[in-house]
């Protein structure tokens, strides 16, 4: 409870960083400070006048309620972007708008997915999952009897080792955070643990690897460590309290948390226990990802810590000086998230931004850094770091590693596309315009 | 990571109850009670074959990936019940599907809704929310402004105090969890705490009421305390992630956690700070239940801890002997979910469920409980307790103070209809079949 005798004063913000970074501390209590930067703003548009009019929608009876509801007709661009709308025969990814979202959930509806030969309207009824190969005994499941175990639920984001490939380019493309960074979402999964389900069927101990396979046309197929399988994957069963849609696996896919989003195979069809890894097409070719000395990675399974501004980004021009919260979302697959810091002078000052809590593992945080926007011009930036000590690289750094490249987009092999995690700058000028820069 | 040279065993599980309850320290680490019941069960269902069987899907391109997903056909039984399909002029109610859900996020697809007045189509350039009556400065907003606030993410139920209305029959009635209990739902919420408007606003610390009204024809209103208003309420205007739906308040709409469904007004268009409460349609009749002494209720806000069984439950019949999870949510607007018990002897024993955490406040907590159906006739029943230390009531300490009727449903004024938070118990019959029971 507020005191109320210290309503509406409105002291000055305390700015900890330059061009307007307030302290996160405003965000605490009764956010005064906040108030007393918006009230300066021009955030309040005067005072309210009695009687109120009346809207069109005041003044009639509404519309059917439907079995299951959808977006308001005035959030129709709120939709995935697509590679491949016709649907030819090759892949198609569909991206998340991060831009126009909130919170930490992406709803299942808005999760980013790639497919590689269209998506498979999958009976569940006729669906199995085998677990076979180095196991004493061999197990066959249905979606019934998957969802017959003890199910676990858990916040997680995945992300395509390829998302933010747009970033890799040597010139800052003018594209939104969707198009740079929509093949990254986060979920509440609830499914079996594998840990569960390897010790039943009695997985052999010289067994190092789960060759994790889908049943779409491409039979799609990753090598899992069974390290990682009894640490913390699943077989999922539901999303966001649903049933997986199908482009996101229907009815089972795996859950490989933190590592790369094409090992957490869709429409999950077998594990066969082995000693050695597959060698597939998708973890020695696609997935070995180019260095600058000519070697490649092998088996860099990681989505690094990193993080990205939402709002605001490209897209969202400011209308009006004064008070904005810069948010974002950050993650790492190696943990939870431990700080985000933010600048709004293209790195030169930085404040530390506050987190929405709960943060879960291996999953988006949303962070918030309350500013005053002075007209002037600005670049906001965030950084992030994780339990684990990793910092996520300033861009001179990364570039230094990994490399850059004219052709991000029309040329993926042989020029660097994957696992980008360095900072995403945006430039605020002086008429509130935002674009892409590198700083 | 499990102690690999342990795999495989098959120990007996420790049965903690009546009917086959088995510890919940089974769900730790790797499983292995769980397993050891599993292997003795019908889950898994023989050795698998090579090569697998191919299924038409798997032989053939699939289909285009839409803009926004939507979930597979075969999911199609998986929808809001609707009360009134045709749009008829009156109220409107749609279900949450519990049964056939399971984690703890409701999609926003299938959050419940009701509506007196259909769903406004309303324009969010066009739409206001006003803050006035006892403030020292007036203030107005649009969802753009409200947008640059500083946003807090939260989990939160959110329940109609008339839900759960069909327990109040003196004979159980043979519905589904969705029947009986989907005017319940829970959601990632993303707002403006009110109190920093209030405080904008310059709140007058006489007044002790708001009156929040909605923008739709019916202009419903509510008298939210001030005290709570500070406490925790939220102007929300993200639901999950994405804009509000339109059944669920688009464009912002109140939210005052653990409160009945009712205050938590959609289409916000005003907050007017009294010194006296509205005496409103909703607050003086509808929501004025009758004691059985002839007295009702005023003012009666808060939504009382509460727990059912999702599965298994009425509709899903146990084809099988052998290992289930039982699982269900729990909640109350007091707080966290402190522990549920749960019994399959009809309340005789009772064994404590796991509990999948993070246990959030005021927020929907999946339970869980290990059970080995031996064929023979059960009940099963679930108990919560809040950490304000309120215990769920078993039914016939609820009936004697609460009242029971054979009328729960055609005949709501006069009869007990609001805040049933007692027990939900269903039946196994030696077949597997389930029915609802009164214990």
């Amino acid at each position: 409870m507020t005191d109320l005798a210290r309503r509406g004063r409105a002291p000055t913000p305390e700015f900890i960083a330059g061009n307007g970074l307030i302290n996160r501390r405003a965000l605490l209590g009764s956010g005064l400070a906040v108030a007393g930067a918006l009230a300066t703003g021009a955030t309040a548009t005067g005072a309210a006048a009695e009687p109120l009019k009346e809207d069109p929608w005041g003044l009639e009876f509404g519309q059917i309620t439907p079995a299951l509801q959808t977006p308001s007709p005035f959030e129709k661009a709120v939709v995935r972007t697509l590679s491949n709308p016709e649907g030819e025969l090759r892949n198609s990814h569909a991206r998340t708008p991060h831009h126009l979202l909130n919170g930490t959930v992406t709803p299942n509806s808005l999760h980013f997915s790639i497919n590689h030969c269209g998506i498979p309207n999958i009976d569940p009824a006729q669906h199995k999952l085998v677990i076979h190969g180095m196991v004493r005994q061999p197990l066959e499941f249905t979606l019934d009897t998957l969802s017959r175990y003890p199910l676990v639920t858990r916040m997680h984001f995945l992300e395509c080792a390829g998302n933010s490939a747009p970033m890799f380019s040597n010139e800052p493309m003018q594209i939104t955070a969707q198009a740079l960074h929509g093949l990254a979402s986060n979920s509440e999964w609830t499914g079996v643990p594998l840990s569960v389900l390897l010790d039943e069927a009695g997985i052999d101990a010289r067994a190092k690897w789960l060759i994790a396979e889908g049943a779409d046309a491409q039979h799609l197929d990753r090598s899992i460590p069974v390290k990682k399988a009894y640490d913390d994957a699943l077989v999922v069963v539901y999303q966001n309290g649903e049933r997986l849609m199908p482009g996101n696996g229907y009815p089972m896919r795996l859950l490989v948390p933190g590592y790369q989003g094409n090992m957490n195979v869709k429409f999950l069809r077998r594990l066969k226990a082995v000693d050695q890894p597959a060698m597939s097409m998708f973890e020695t070719k696609t997935y070995s990802q180019l260095l600058p000395g000519g070697k490649t990675w092998r088996f860099h399974f990681l989505m690094e810590v990193k993080s990205f501004i939402t709002h605001p980004s490209l897209g969202h021009n400011l209308k009006d000086r004064g008070f904005y919260a810069i948010s974002g979302v950050a993650y790492s697959g190696a943990g939870r998230i431990s700080k985000v810091m933010v600048s709004a002078d293209g790195g030169k000052s930085w404040g530390e931004a506050a987190l929405q809590g709960p943060v879960h593992d291996k999953a988006f945080t949303r962070f918030i850094m309350p500013w005053r926007w002075d007209g002037q011009p600005a670049v906001l930036v965030s950084r992030a770091w994780d339990e684990a000590g990793n910092a996520q690289p300033m861009r001179a750094e990364f570039v230094a590693a990994r490399g850059q490249t004219s052709k991000p987009l029309t040329s993926p092999l042989g020029f660097p596309n994957q696992h980008y995690n360095s900072t995403t700058s945006w430039a605020v000028d002086g008429k509130g315009e935002i674009k892409h820069v590198y700083v």
